[in-house]
């Protein structure tokens, strides 16, 4: 039964790195839709949007029927837990990356102009925090997990930069209003998808370090 | 042309006025639905979501409008850009809303349970951190949004005493599962709900202090 209910728990693990695939995919492809003008790909994002909406719902009923198959040990069922929120969490990632797609349709009915932000180095940092926290996950390695949080300062700077740019570029040039507004929004996404990110790390120090936190639970009822 | 731009922009803080009472309404609704097993009363709650999504795009549309009208100046375009980064933020609070309404609805078909969770409480708590947010915003007060991102620290503790709480729950009355794990996932809703009204305390923070992060991007470009 215990072996059959780890194959079961790999089973989730793998569709937890199926998530955070298609979620780093879709950042990629929404930065590349933006830079090349692509509406395709943009229209690719939206799409993959849908299947990371189903592949939620699939994996969360898996987390459920386990739980009522097994009824785990509680190592076991903090593990479903942390993947219960971490699905979650991609899944929003998701929906961001398909409001940057969404916005990028939109910018593509306007005059062509270079707005002044490497949305592309945004993305890819993003990406990477995503790639990190489910590895964290997967290896169970809470260092990792904090070494995303870290990096989410790093994006809300990279967020700060682009939104003064976009503003100054507004004042000097506001014939291209309606573009530089997008690119705010397009950057504030960015940054939104990193939040997910680092919040995918808080699970994973919490799940990994589940004594300690138990420890600190206790303290709070002296 | 001046005196008829501020009283857009004093309609546009009584809107996200407005879209913030709907936030806190629909929070402390969906935490008395839960306590109250009330379907009606989470039925409202999602009803209640359609009208924030339309709000959000009437206030996003009104805010584009200004800008492109007025092309204001800079100290003015910062606080219509925070004001739409803020709305999107409350549009959120009204998904996460709803997410529990949703929830509730599902647990009250099924065998009725005392959660060991002080849900009120900590929709109280959340309900407190934007009702500070949005007055920080209206009253152009960082110190207050300081506060609320103080706030933050309280909820997240809060969580994880629910979760164990439930999971200890899952352990020893295991026939409640379901009802424990639907707990599970309304504390972290509203978790990411606080998540949300931080994220409005980090936009009038950066709005207020609009001065002192140019300095700091500048100083970056060195």
């Amino acid at each position: 039964m215990q072996r059959h209910f780890d194959e079961e728990l790999q089973q989730l693990k793998n569709d937890i790195l199926r998530m955070g695939a298609l979620a780093q995919e879709a950042i990629v492809r929404a930065a590349d839709a933006l830079k090349n003008r692509d509406e395709a790909a943009a229209r690719k994002v939206v799409d993959a949007d849908v299947e990371m909406d189903r592949l939620e719902l699939a994996i969360d009923d898996k987390c459920l029927e386990l739980i009522a198959l097994h009824q785990p040990m509680a190592v076991d069922l903090r593990t479903i837990t942390a993947v219960l929120h971490i699905n979650n969490d991609l899944e929003r990632i998701g929906d961001q990356a398909a409001n940057i797609a969404k916005r990028t349709k939109n910018i593509l009915k306007m005059e062509d102009v270079m707005l002044p932000v490497d949305f592309e180095a945004m993305g890819e940092h993003a990406t990477r925090m995503i790639r990190l926290a489910v590895q964290s996950l997967i290896e169970g390695d809470a260092f990792l997990a904090e070494s995303v949080r870290a990096m989410d300062d790093e994006i809300d700077r990279m967020n700060r930069v682009a939104h003064e740019e976009l503003l100054q570029m507004i004042q000097k040039r506001p014939q291209f209003t309606d573009q530089a507004m997008i690119g705010i929004l397009i950057a504030r996404n960015l940054e939104s998808i990193a939040d997910h990110a680092t919040s995918i790390a808080a699970d994973v120090i919490f799940w990994v370090r589940g004594a300690d936190v138990r420890h600190e639970y206790l303290a709070t009822l002296d």
